[in-house]
């Protein structure tokens, strides 16, 4: 029991769990869920734990008109030892509530937060699938529920934290994905909501998604919404390029989303001395390196896949082909160890790891 | 009956209906609603008209993870004869499909859209307000429903409409509003949604909205997303200057939202003969043409408040007061005009209103 206190409400039968050939990315969903409520009044209350179920919301709720919400994304990790490991949750939990600064949405307790996912999770423990590159994905989010058509903050809201079993989030595992540049569409620009987690930056994004599915890439990847020409992310993921041996990623500038892989990738290079640099880049430099032939890798990071090879940057029919569209070497060394602190294989030298008992 | 045999349940305890001098915006909804539903191997089925009720949802549900939900906001008035007016309806309509597209919605069939905000604006007749200035508010929305935590377009969605009697949206009435330039956010940039009626674009205003309310303005005059030098829109407003005795207002560029109250004012002013331009308008001119006691009038238009006049516009705490604070006579003329056919007042010379029978 955590000093939070919340109650918890057990489920009758518990359903069935997936074989772990079976899980994908967040199709699954287990026994219970984790919910708080929040009125401007009385600040947030009545945290508890009951089991999974639908939400009952009047039609006017400001969600479904205003897109007032923020969510996170995280996972926990079972060792060969039978442990439960969470990767960095503060690190998330922060940027929650950055989120909820730039939305609008009241601030929840650090501490409350961390206690309600180690709560949930210690309860849902056997659903954590076992199998090496399975885990369980942690999802909170927060949507405005007051009755209201005005358009201004919500006066009311909901804190929910769902898990998932889940496999790969590609289809291609950690094989190379194909990536299409974006040249129509943008993600978001400086003064935006491009640097928090919020439902609309991924509305905005998915018809350009479906555009890139229906030519065979697994995503895109977004340049700066003022020039477009500066390379920003991908669509789940941060992104990182190798040339003459340095290692560059965007750096982050208020469209970006500052992702807890994106910062552990880069400590992870520093601590092999491996050059790291966040700064500006132009799609016209990783064309040229390209074709000099400087362009050694890419990959992007993220929670859902870690790290992800890139072996393809597709720029308006023009196929840049990276690494004979293999692993590289740092991808496949930052996956490794990045991985292996998360199932406990490696010793974790930087303290991410917090500990469920 | 219209001709698509929507099932119809009728509630068995009606709601008391709020007095006319209770009013405001969007607090109070009418005993039913529509439903409909998408599934991607069925297409629309299954439209309902149903009591009023909460929507029960799967907290996995798109809509409250990746945003991918559009609106619309029109009205239904009473004339002092008793007939029911729809306001160009089938404009709604056909930006609701707009949207669609933008977001990867199914486009909806425009002939059973309209049919079914009729039927359901027939059903709850006794729900339209008849004081001048009141009218009943009809919000169709559409949210995604599929439970499903990868980011891409849902298989599932909700197609709903509800109905809320509706006063003014402004406190002032008719009387000039305050407005705030902002700055330092941004609502939208071309390749973005800007130009859509979807949460996201309303969720990433607040911020810019809550400041504006704490320094006692009603809303904020957006800047462009690129160069934050040309003027765009008000938070839920299109936006008109009259200089030199010629009207003006922003072009629309992919970023603004194509207002239909912004259309009517356009036809009306043609109709009256007097000069409107749409095109590219910057701050710097407006600063100047106040300046020079050039800038003779300014106002807002959009479904909420019809014509709303702006007596001052403030710049990083500079302020412009226009026409001395008062109501401008092209604004006054332009809301007795449109209001009046609205109402019935006046002659429905452009064809624009639907009656309900």
């Amino acid at each position: 029991m955590s000093q939070y206190n919340f109650t918890f409400s057990e489920v009758m039968t518990k359903k069935p769990k997936p074989l772990g050939k079976q899980l994908q990315f967040g199709k699954y969903f287990t026994d219970h869920m984790f919910v708080m409520e929040y009125h401007h009044q009385k600040g947030w209350y009545d945290g508890k734990i009951i089991p999974y179920q639908p939400l009952t919301l009047d039609p006017a709720s400001m969600i479904f008109h205003y897109g007032q919400t923020v969510f996170e994304g995280l996972k926990a990790y079972k060792s060969k030892d039978g442990e439960t490991r969470l990767f960095r949750p503060k690190e998330n939990i922060n940027r929650l509530n950055r989120s909820n600064a730039r939305m609008c949405i009241p601030e929840i307790d650090p501490d409350l937060a961390l206690a309600a996912i180690k709560e949930l999770v210690r309860i849902e423990n056997d659903w954590i699938p076992k199998q090496e590159g399975t885990s369980l994905y942690i999802r909170p989010f927060i949507i405005a529920t007051e009755p209201y058509l005005g358009v201004s903050a919500s006066k009311q809201y909901k804190f929910i934290i769902i898990l998932s079993p889940v496999g790969a989030y590609y289809k291609e595992g950690i094989n190379p994905v194909r990536i299409a540049v974006e040249t129509e569409y943008i993600r978001a620009v400086k003064g935006g909501t491009g640097e928090v987690k919020t439902a609309g930056n991924y509305a905005s994004s998915l018809i350009a998604q479906e555009k890139a599915e229906a030519s065979g890439f697994a995503q895109v990847l977004w340049l700066d919404g003022h020039d477009k020409k500066y390379i920003e992310e991908v669509g789940s993921m941060n992104v990182f390029f190798k040339i003459d041996g340095e290692v560059i990623t965007p750096e982050l500038n208020g469209s970006i989303l500052p992702g807890v892989t994106r910062n552990s990738v880069i400590e992870v290079l520093r601590d092999w001395g491996v050059p790291v640099v966040e700064r500006k880049i132009l799609l016209e430099e990783l064309i040229t390196a390209h074709k000099e032939g400087r362009l050694e890798e890419a990959f992007g990071s993220g929670t859902a896949a870690v790290i992800s090879p890139i072996g393809e940057l597709n720029c308006n029919g023009e196929a840049l082909i990276i690494n004979n569209q293999e692993t590289g070497e740092i991808a496949k060394k930052l996956y490794e160890t990045i991985t292996g602190i998360q199932y406990g294989h490696l010793e974790d030298k930087f303290n991410w790891i917090d500990m469920i008992e």
